[in-house]
């Protein structure tokens, strides 16, 4: 038994990101610390975020302010679409990327796939606030396995594919999934219509990298490209997305017509998306059209890699 | 001598926002560490971010991206008046408020009003990066006072105010500076045409009932008031705004309009701000919005306080 | 899903002392966290120092070090006492206080106080290592109430008391078990060859002034009264005992005297406590004995309070 | 300007061992932070330690405690010692090991080998506590170099030699300043009735084996070893140290001849070491015995590594 008076402390959760900063979190419950084949993952009960999930320490995703992720990641492909029935999900594994897209009556088939089963399933059982049915959904098919082994099995098939996928880190399971050739795969798997979203990294003046980048190399494969961004709270970062088309814009909407399509599909309820953030979305500072005017293709033979 | 072998620590400048998250930031060097009468003052080097200044152990402004604050802070609020002349900056101690505001070359009389002179003077030597000359620009007076004592010396004076103020934490310089009763006073300093920005704090879904407050206590006095947001990256945050206004409204201009008085007034090399920013800023999310409809009215007798 | 490149982070527990020093432990696994009627209590698995149990965010307990804890805390009182027969332990709830008593063949009853049942039994079904099956043992008793109410019921009946009570903190539940009046209780609860030791909190220089008033109160009540120190490695401080006596010194004892009682009373693989330690313990260095010769007498109606 | 309600932070000074614990400080001011051409050094005011040295983020010294590292370091080789009037300090750059030998009359020259002129230039500057003028007291002789270079030139000369040196980090300055070779070499230096001792790192459970090797490498060298250990509150941990002796063996003196040769040498108010520590010192645990006759003897082929 032990010890003094004190002012802070107690059960903690920190993120650092290179050198520069660190986040720390104040954990209040423990629901589940677990390895998996690919990842190490923990649930846990955060002040102010709620029930929170991370993946190697990273956190992934905060009850507080998941539509701050969730709905940017998916509703601008969705609404971008006339009529969006066939969709496929690569990565995604709490459910909520899956639930975005189920809320459009739409859809009548939504492909998911993980390559992590496990993580799947720990999230199936303690995260129902994330999908909310979506895995016993009628239109849901789960396939778990790599998305470079899936998506070539379609041709022109997809009216929509999100690529909810963790940042391509070194001899990580995504390092491949954000080359040219994985955005070719993607491009013959969508149809003449298709649209194609994806999560692209932090979007801040540190860490633009890897967003720049993923910008570039949709460039060479598709001839609509629009980068977009928003802010996720829980990740202390505004985030970057793309938007990749073969034929429709999303620009060339007007909020009238967001605002109908939602209605007509049935979506309601969103708490950061709508016809007026679809646009202002789109409008990223000259700070990061800099970053993306000075980023590399990244390929199969040079996937992405953070420098020193 | 001592010590055994190491992974990671070194000199640590640590935040702290009530008990759900911290913010730790690298120190690489030191330049002054001073208490002036009115706060405790810290200019250190941070990793990444660079040359950075904390007042009482909050972040104030961080070389890499401090631009994110203050082109929000001043620009849509000078764009907006057709002409400013005649501009008074309240708080803005580094000087990057008051450059933003001379950046435009329709001003004759610029105004600063900051509390602390001795912080000023500090800013003055040791942040050149951030003032680039203002507090010497011929154009420029200083005046080290209250603003509640300032403000009211003038009557249909001034066509744009800017009130760049640390947060109303109880007890401190700022508390009464966000009321009603204030912003009154500011009401009453500005010509019929005349313009008001407010720095709001933050715009994110853990601490937005500040920013709630404001929007509701200006709509009490002025009759366009349009809450508008950035993200400020050092922050770790997005950050509310407020463009309170008696005749002009910001929507009203076309991206066009905008182009064009950035250009004819001089102003360039913006980062952050430009024609598609100025609308995409005022586009605030649902959750925000929610925020503002229940939120009350600031008043010298009932000030903002935090819940506990 | 989400995040960059890291260094360092993860599930940490971290503990302040004052404002001068934090320690963060590095958290492996979780068993438990819950609220009892007393205390806030975790069990964790920390790196390095393996099963470890936290009460209010303070460090209790490592599994890698229990010993330099629990054998300063209970063998040289034991040893001192020529023949302990009856022992009480009060506060100790990891059981491992009263596991140094059995040790002792020659121990017949051992009586346990401890305020909070639900504790020690979350102890007895998760911290096997700690008590060894102590709690079952046939000679010991336990009582779930406070020391102060359990105490007075014997006069003249223990040969050895060990006082392993939390610190007195204000309003906490160890408030008056430091007092004159409550060592007075245990003088009389004891027998005339009776030996008391206690737990007098940091023995180092930044918080000393607990273990000198312990020390200077026992003096009111005890001839004998011998200040010791040891040092527990996950309490990252020197720890400060008292040992209090009405007969016998531990210092008229012979290396070979306590090498003797260990053995043939079958106390065996002790890390800490030797004949040589026994010794050492005792020799405080004069930074320590400065703090007693200063310290204040802790009386029900001055109680401890460390100073703001 | 920005920011909201906070609980605790501010300037922090952070030391990592291992991935078990992280101790963090919090630092009032700084009064150098500079890159020497050997090593990183910071010299800070700590709350409550006060003043303090840190090199590669390692802290060295602090002025609360420091004579809790200086008295043993020094001391008990010095008391062993009938009549210690030539000494060597290799290694302690703040000048208070030096100080600590200067304190006996006996001595009449104490040669310093420090390798980083430019740190000791700085602790002379701005460390006067820790000093205290040794730096030019006529006894002294001062020499920057490597303690390799200049043990050798030395023969049957020095009465004490006091190895106060940084711990052999891989690729660091002292990496080869404790093996078998050097301590012969220091051997050599000795006269037949020399004394050594050695700062020997860590002696806690967690990183004990360096403590280890560097008793077992002695013992290859020299008749007599004697391990004994400390503990130094702002390091946080129990410290190790060696006695080596070609003749003395300092657990031959009884208490008297100790004070008696502090007293008749002058040296007074002390803090840490005293007739009864100096016993007390050489009495380590079990634990730390077990890990002694475990290690290896360390030598220029395969110098000191920490495991991974």
């Amino acid at each position: 038994m032990a010890a003094a008076h004190h002012v802070c402390g107690g059960l903690l959760l920190s993120e650092t990101h290179t050198d520069a900063v660190m986040y720390t979190y104040r954990v209040k419950q423990v629901y589940q610390i677990a390895q998996t084949r690919f990842q190490h993952a923990m649930l846990v009960e955060l002040a102010g975020y709620g029930k929170t999930l991370f993946l190697d320490n990273k956190i992934q995703s905060a009850l507080l302010d998941e539509y701050m992720f969730h709905e940017p990641m998916v509703q601008p492909g969705m609404v971008t679409h006339p009529n969006p029935q066939r969709v496929l999900v690569a990565g995604g594994g709490e459910g909520a990327t899956l639930r975005e897209v189920l809320r459009h009556q739409t859809v009548q088939q939504a492909v998911m796939v993980d390559i992590d089963e496990q993580l799947v399933r720990y999230c199936e059982q303690y995260m129902p606030e994330w999908h909310q049915g979506s895995f016993s959904d009628p239109r849901t098919t789960l396939i778990f396995d790599d998305a470079r082994q899936v998506i070539p099995r379609y041709r022109n098939h997809f009216d929509v594919i999100v690529s909810d996928l963790t940042d391509p880190l070194e001899a990580g399971p995504s390092q491949y999934l954000f080359t040219r050739e994985f955005y070719q795969m993607i491009y013959d798997a969508l149809t003449d219509e298709g649209v194609l979203t994806v999560q692209s990294g932090a979007g801040d003046p540190l860490y633009p990298q890897l967003y720049g980048c993923i910008v570039r190399t949709l460039q060479e494969v598709f001839p609509i490209v629009r980068p977009y961004w928003s802010f996720v709270a829980s990740f202390m970062l505004p985030w970057g997305f793309v938007l990749a088309s073969k034929k429709h814009d999303p620009l060339a909407l007007t909020p009238d017509e967001v605002a109908n399509r939602l209605e007509v599909r049935g979506v309601r309820g969103l708490r950061y998306y709508d016809p007026q953030t679809h646009f202002a979305m789109f409008a990223i500072p000259p700070y990061l059209r800099e970053v993306i005017q000075t980023a590399r293709v990244l390929t199969d033979a040079e996937p992405f890699a953070w420098e020193a």
